[in-house]
């Protein structure tokens, strides 16, 4: 897994008059690819985790959700994504319940 | 923005006598933070990313999105995480219409 590269300078295209090229749109297609892979690998082992977490909260008698925890979750999704931000950690929470939801 | 840590192992409980500790249970709770902190800024890297590039198609003439492409990254994330793929999938390509979807 390499770092984010967060040297990729995004030029944005003001207008019709100043189009991105296609060299350009072809980079930040490839720039689009490697963050999905970012963001699947990332959400795999978020929920692998959150599933060995639920697993022994059971296992010791508690809950395996923790209300608060996934309200704060959807709250902080919502702070920085809008209103796609909710429906995206809902995904996340789902995930990490495993088969058990 | 620190890179991945792939070193974080995960221990997985196999049940009630082999439970995880309060303290790996901590430990994984902040590996979760971490990496719903690389979800967000990825997420939010790919949609700008994305608008800068539907805007200029649109802007030379052609249509701002690509059906054979947004149907190719929904495929790949059911390939990826199964059910819950294509929601997060269409999650991304929504907050990569921007305001104009």
């Amino acid at each position: 897994m390499t770092p984010m590269s967060e040297d990729v300078e995004i030029r944005m295209p003001s207008g019709t008059d100043d189009p991105l090229s296609d060299a350009e749109i072809q980079k930040y297609r490839e720039e689009i690819n490697r963050l999905d892979r970012v963001i699947l690998d990332a959400v795999k082992k978020r929920s692998e985790i959150s599933r060995a977490v639920g697993r022994t909260r059971m296992g010791s008698g508690g809950t395996r959700l923790v209300h608060n925890r996934e309200v704060a979750i959807i709250n902080q999704f919502r702070d920085e994504l809008g209103d796609e931000g909710p429906g995206l950690a809902s995904i996340l929470l789902r995930l990490g319940r495993g088969r058990l939801g």
